[in-house]
């Protein structure tokens, strides 16, 4: 299983592809940034992040995308900008026939650290303990972007498996499921020894 | 010129073109919504709406787009799937190098009303008197893209414009310069007599 982690954002968008392995590991396939100029006009920077985060698509063959979930709560001076993205992405996806989930920042870090409350270092430190590299991949939105894929292929098994509505990754069903059983799974699993 | 105007919405997507006439008047091309199933998967949802706002970018062949801008200090539940949905419209203008600009409630309500502040029915009575139509055209979302379409013919001419910038709008730069003077001339022209 392969999956595209994306942490949307407009003048630098974090794309992350990891694969998944035997024994819950997960293998770095590709990691890096789109970018886009912050006094281009709006809808062309737009269609630039989404030029790139397509050419990823099709250059990797994702079987999921995880998209960072927005909420309006956040910086309210950018988070249109970011929901604008991440909705581009989604269609994006959805066009070729990829599932799109949506995984909120305090699950991502509970994945990848234990603590749905981790601050972005160690977020960063644990991304790059699980995928085996010595340093943490940069900038912080690219590490973000592979945090959502481990996530995401980390995730309760009712999120990978095709259902009834064509095996696209319904995450409010989700998030109302097992959720808590999935994240005291990757807990587990990001505090194994040696790791 | 043609303006497609687009109230943007996850359940129902407002959408209208409208052409200028000489002396400021505005006619109806046409009205409509395009929906997707609140049930549906987020993606597909967006990636319907999207699919239906490309159907009427090429039949109708707009010289400009006028989006919603939509904020983040508005109903917290449904603004993020509204943002997603102006990425995804304002993407699709851009690919086909369609001007995208935005325009706030408050000021499509001057253009048409000569009040920043004024209820929905009277946007929808001014709406119908504008295009000198008997009925309001409904349903509401379909009136407000209506709106956002005439606020667009009646903006300064600068925002009209091609510049050096390839003609694309920069909402931005069209708000910090002579706005205030756009409405006034929107509200002069929505309060003349016989209107």
């Amino acid at each position: 299983m392969r999956v595209l982690g994306v942490d949307p954002g407009l003048t630098r968008c974090g794309l992350g592809v990891v694969d998944s392995a035997p024994g819950r590991r997960v293998s770095l396939v590709a990691v890096g940034v789109a970018r886009s100029a912050p006094d281009a006009d709006p809808a062309h920077r737009l269609l630039t992040i989404g030029a790139e985060v397509e050419r990823w698509l099709d250059e990797h063959r994702p079987d999921g995308v995880a998209v960072e979930r927005v909420f309006a709560q956040h910086n309210v001076r950018t988070v249109m900008g970011t929901a604008q993205v991440s909705g581009v992405v989604m269609v994006a996806a959805a066009r070729r026939g990829i599932p799109v989930a949506l995984h909120t920042p305090s699950e991502v870090k509970a994945a990848v650290t234990g603590n749905g409350r981790a601050a972005k270092p160690q977020v960063q430190l644990m991304v790059a303990r699980i995928l085996g590299l010595d340093t943490v991949p940069g900038p912080a939105d690219a590490a973000d972007a592979l945090a959502l894929g481990i996530c995401h292929l980390w995730r309760p098994s009712v999120g990978i498996a095709p259902g009834a509505d064509g095996g696209v990754v319904t995450p409010h069903r989700a998030a109302r499921t097992s959720a808590q059983q999935a994240w005291a799974m990757a807990e587990a699993a990001a505090r194994r020894p040696g790791r």
